[in-house]
C-alpha cells in the first residue's frame, strides 16, 4: 500500500468540519425554500457528451472516462448542466420550475487556496421566466442568505451581459470576439487595469479605444445615481432598460442600497450568459467572489430543444465556509453537545444502559463507553474527543440511586439522583449548574 | 446531442424524492447521533490502490480510470474502504471512534429492482473496541433506526463467522474452501436448499455430511432458546462464547424478543467479517435485507499497520425507501408546504413582494409567480406543481386592506387582512380553517 491519502485537491470532512457545513447548508436551504425552491439531485455520472454540450474551452476539466459498458462518461463540472439535462429527461416538470442543488462537482483543475478538484456547489435556479422579476428574486435570495448565515458586510455587484456587448459592438469587435472581451475584463479585480490593457491590446483595441473604454468601465455606484450617467453615455440600449426593470423590482425587497452596486466593469467568465449578471465580493478576507450568477436564455435550448428563458446564481460553499472560519461566524451550538457515559463493570453495565437510552429518548446525545477499563482512561479519552460532559455511574451511586454528571471544562461534578435524570438536559443547555 | 438522459443505473432526484429521502435521513442521523456517532464524508474519487486494497472478486465493480495526472483512480464502491483510509490518515482521531456515513457510491454492476449503479449508503461503525458490548450497540442502534423511521415488524438476524467457520472445520473442507463456503450458505435465503446443495457438492461435501449441515443451519429461534443446542452440538467453542456475550449485552437495551432471531444459517457474502455478523429483514415487501454488518477485527490493519478491532453496519437507503413508500410509511408532512403568491400588476407587484416577505420571516413558504400574467394561468400552475394554497391579492383587495388565501383541493378561500397576516401559517397548519 504505497499511498493511504487522499488524492490531491480533495478531502475528508471529519465530524468537526461536517457539522459546520451542516451549519451552513441548514440555514441556505431554509432560505431557499422560503422562497419556494425545491431540493433536487442529480447522478454524479452524466455522458460526456451531455457534459460537453455547453462548453468548448473548459472540456479539459472534465473528469473523464469510458465504463466497462463502452459509454464516454464524466463526473459533473458544475450543476447547471446537470439541472439542464433534468428539465430535457423529466417533460413532466411544469415551468416556472424554482430548483436549488447540493452537490459535489469535479474538475481536474491545479488546486489553490478555496479551489479544490472536488467541492461542493450550492445552485438556485428559477426556470422559464423572462422577467427581471426574476432576476431581482434571485438577488434577493443572495441577500437572505448571507444575512442568515450572519454576513454583515458584503456587495452584490450586478451588471449586464448586454451592456457589455454595446459596448463591444461600438469598440468595433468582431463578435468572436466578445467572449474574450468578456473574459479580458473579467480579470479586472485580480490583475488591474495594468494586466487587463495587454488583452485588450491582443484583441486590437486602440490606445484611445482602451483609455475610453476605462472610462465607462470604472462607473460603479447606487443604481439610482449611475443609472442618468449611463443613459447618457450609451443611449437608450436594451440592456440599460433590463437593469432599470431588475432594480426597480428589486426595490420591492428592501434591501439596504449599500449591499447592492451597478458595476459596469463586472463581466463574469462564462460564456452563455444572456442579460444581467451578478457577483457577491466580501472585503475581508479577501477571497474573490463568494457567489456569482447571472441570466442565460439560451443555455437550456440546447439540451431542451425550445427556448427555455432561466436565472440563478451559485453559491461557493467552501469559500464561504472558509470566510465564516476565519472571521469566527460559526456558532459553538453549531456542534452538538455530547455526554460520555463512562462504564464501571457488568454489574452495573445494565442500569448504565438504562440511563443513556432514558437520556437518549429526551434528545441527549450520548456516547457509552464499550469497554471495560480503568475510569481514568474514559476520561482521558473524554478529553482526547472533545465531548465536554461525562456521566458517572459506580457501585456506590448505584447503590444511593445517583450518578455524577462532570463538566470535563471547569471539573464540577452534579450528583443527580436517577429519577431526576431529565436534570440532565438542564445542565448541559446552562439552564442549572 | 444523441442521448439526454441519465445513464442506466442512475436516477435524478426530483423534489418529491428529495424530500423523502431528507425525512429519511434526518430520521437516521438523529438515532445515530443520540448513541453519540458522528458524521464524516469523504471523496469520491481515490487512488485505485486503496480502493483494491480490501477485496479481490469485487474489484470488477469499481468504475476505474486514469486521470489527467496519470494516477489510477477510481470512484468509491462502499463506505468502509474510506473509513479504513480515514483512519490511516488521521493519526489524531481518538479511538473509540464512532462514525456515520451517509453518501452515495458506484458499482458498475447490472442495474435491478432496488440495486443501482449509483446508491446511498448508510454506514455506522465503531471502531477500537474488541468487545461485544459493541456489536450490542449496533444492533440497539438497527432497532432504534427502524423503530423511528415506522417500521413495525422485521427480523434482526445474527449469528457468527466463527461458528461457521468451526462448521467449515468439522467437515473438513480446506481453509481456502471457507470463504466459497460460507457465500454458499448466504444463498440459501435466495435459492434455497436445492440452489445450495449443488454448490455444497462442488466444494466437495458428501450428502451425509450436507444432511448433517442442514440439520445444524436449520436452528433459528430466540437466542436463549438456541443457546443450549448448539452448545450441545458444537461444544464450548469460541463463537458461542461471543455471542453468549453479546446477547447478555444487548439484554439491557430491552429489545423485545420478536425483534432478533440467532439464525446459524445467515452467513453474509463479504469476506472481511470475523466474529458476530447480522442482517435485518421485513416480510413485506420481498426485497431481500435492509441492513446488513457486523466485525471486522482484521480489515483496518491492512490500511492503518496496526491491528484496529471495529464493528459497524449499513443501511439500505434505496431499499429502505421502497419499502417505506410502497408500504404507505413517508408522512404527507414530509414535503414542506408551499403558497403561490400570485402577482397582478406593477401597481401592485411592490405589496405583494412585501407580504410575501413577511410570510417568510414566520417561516412559511411562498414562491411568488414572477411574471404578469392572467390569474387563471397561474392558478393551473398551482396546481400542475402541487402547491395547495394560493394568495390573490388584487387592487380591490389591496384597496380594502386585504388578501385572499385558497385551498387549492377544497376551493375553500379565505380572506385576511393584511395586518393578520400570521393568520395564513394558522390556516395552512390547520388551526383555522
Amino acid at each position: 500500500m504505497p499511498e493511504i491519502t487522499t488524492l490531491k485537491g480533495m478531502h475528508d470532512f471529519l465530524p468537526t468540519d461536517m457539522y459546520v457545513r451542516r451549519y451552513f447548508i441548514d440555514k441556505i436551504r431554509n432560505v431557499f425554500e422560503k422562497y419556494g425552491y425545491e431540493p433536487l439531485e442529480t447522478p454524479a455520472l452524466e455522458y460526456y457528451e451531455v457534459l460537453s454540450a455547453k462548453y468548448g474551452e473548459e472540456e479539459r476539466l472534465i473528469y473523464r472516462f469510458q465504463d466497462y459498458g463502452g459509454r464516454e462518461v464524466g463526473l459533473r463540472f458544475d450543476l447547471t448542466v446537470p439541472l439542464a439535462r433534468v428539465l430535457a429527461s423529466h417533460n413532466e416538470l411544469p415551468l416556472p420550475f424554482r430548483r436549488y442543488q447540493i452537490q459535489p462537482v469535479w474538475r481536474a483543475e491545479k488546486p489553490q487556496k478555496g479551489r479544490f478538484r472536488e467541492f461542493y456547489q450550492c445552485d438556485v435556479d428559477l426556470v422559464g421566466i423572462k422577467s427581471m422579476a426574476a432576476d431581482a428574486e434571485i438577488i434577493a435570495i443572495i441577500y437572505d442568505t448571507l444575512k442568515a448565515l450572519g454576513f454583515d458586510k458584503f456587495t452584490i455587484r450586478i451588471n449586464n451581459r448586454k451592456i457589455l456587448q454595446t459596448i463591444a459592438e461600438r469598440l468595433n469587435l468582431p463578435a468572436d470576439k466578445y467572449l474574450p472581451f468578456f473574459r479580458a475584463i473579467d480579470k479586472l479585480d485580480k490583475k488591474g487595469w495594468p494586466g487587463v490593457v495587454d488583452e485588450l491590446m491582443r484583441l486590437g483595441l486602440t490606445d484611445s479605444c482602451i483609455e475610453e473604454l476605462k472610462g465607462v468601465l470604472k462607473l460603479r455606484d447606487v443604481p439610482t445615481k449611475i443609472m442618468s450617467t449611463l443613459r447618457r453615455v450609451l443611449g437608450d440600449i436594451e440592456g440599460l432598460s433590463e437593469m432599470e426593470s431588475l432594480f426597480q423590482y428589486l426595490d420591492a425587497y428592501e434591501i439596504p442600497t449599500e449591499y447592492t452596486v451597478f458595476d459596469v466593469a463586472l463581466a463574469r467568465g462564462l460564456d452563455y450568459y444572456t442579460g444581467p449578471i451578478h457577483e457577491t465580493t466580501v472585503d475581508v478576507p479577501k477571497i474573490g467572489s463568494i457567489t456569482g450568477g447571472g441570466r442565460y436564455d439560451r443555455l437550456l435550448e440546447i439540451f431542451t430543444g425550445k427556448p427555455i428563458p432561466a436565472v440563478g446564481t451559485t453559491l461557493g460553499l467552501e469559500r464561504i465556509i472558509i470566510v465564516m472560519k476565519e472571521t469566527g461566524m460559526i456558532p459553538a451550538s453549531a456542534i452538538p453537545t455530547r455526554i460520555l457515559m463512562t462504564i464501571f463493570d457488568t454489574t452495573t453495565y445494565k442500569k448504565t444502559v438504562e440511563l443513556a437510552q432514558r437520556l437518549r429518548a429526551i434528545g441527549v446525545n450520548v456516547a457509552l463507553y464499550p469497554e471495560f477499563v480503568k475510569l481514568s482512561k474514559q476520561l482521558k479519552y473524554a478529553d482526547k474527543a472533545n465531548i465536554p460532559w461525562v456521566i458517572v455511574m459506580g457501585p456506590d451511586e448505584l447503590a444511593e440511586g445517583t450518578f455524577l454528571l462532570r463538566d470535563m471544562k471547569s471539573g464540577n461534578q452534579y450528583k443527580i439522583k436517577l429519577t431526576d435524570y431529565h436534570k440532565v438536559k438542564e445542565y448541559i443547555d446552562g439552564v442549572l449548574g
